[in-house]
């Protein structure tokens, strides 16, 4: 029950592609992610998932097939948040490095469907 | 699955202490909510709380006992964030408008344990 601050926790780490987990509630956690350049097409059977853009500007791109091709993309800029439900086959892009919270049930995988070497299977806490 | 721009989504509503729903995903809500003075003390019996400061400065009470005295206070400034666990009696306090994005289950209600005729039983959807 102390304040989190977002800037001194993404002071904390600088590695892509690997979220940290910040707050615990409801089952859900709270995570900051670094995006730099393109992540993999994935989706979460079971899971909706949030991103709040903290700093820079996220691509996301949607497909309607598992694997692409794109079918639809999104521009989300700082203070602004996209919902990808459960589902739905997405590849989060940062041309340049992306600050993100994500909120999102505690179970979720950042590869989702994909698995893979990116999979960050036991995210740490910061 | 399109951006929600907290600062428009912000400026479509003026009162206090009236949360706005500006999102759902897995049996939660995100919700905008702005706050001017004290609110009633209060908790949730059965839902966990996070408070992200968008906006302004945000001083949280705590109690040990219902209805108070301030056991502890916390501020939380813009950027910053705080979870407030289930049963834990907690006041927010604004000296100025505070801007603030809730992440909380959907059936959780503004004035948890107290009741009375602040509460919100159903919050409008921006």
């Amino acid at each position: 029950m102390t304040p989190i601050k977002l800037a001194e926790k993404l002071a904390q780490f600088s590695d892509a592609w690997s979220p940290k987990i910040v707050a615990e509630l409801n089952g859900q956690h709270v995570k900051l992610v670094k995006l730099r350049g393109e992540f993999v097409w994935h989706h979460h059977a079971n899971e909706d998932e949030l991103f709040l853009v903290v700093r820079g500007t996220l691509r996301m791109e949607f497909s309607d097939r598992a694997g692409g091709p794109v079918s639809r993309t999104e521009t989300i800029r700082e203070g602004e948040m996209i919902v990808v439900p459960r589902g739905v086959e997405h590849r989060p892009c940062a041309d340049n490095e992306v600050c993100v919270l994500l909120f999102e049930p505690a179970a979720t995988l950042n590869t989702g469907s994909a698995g893979g070497e990116r999979t960050v299977a036991h995210p740490a806490w910061i």
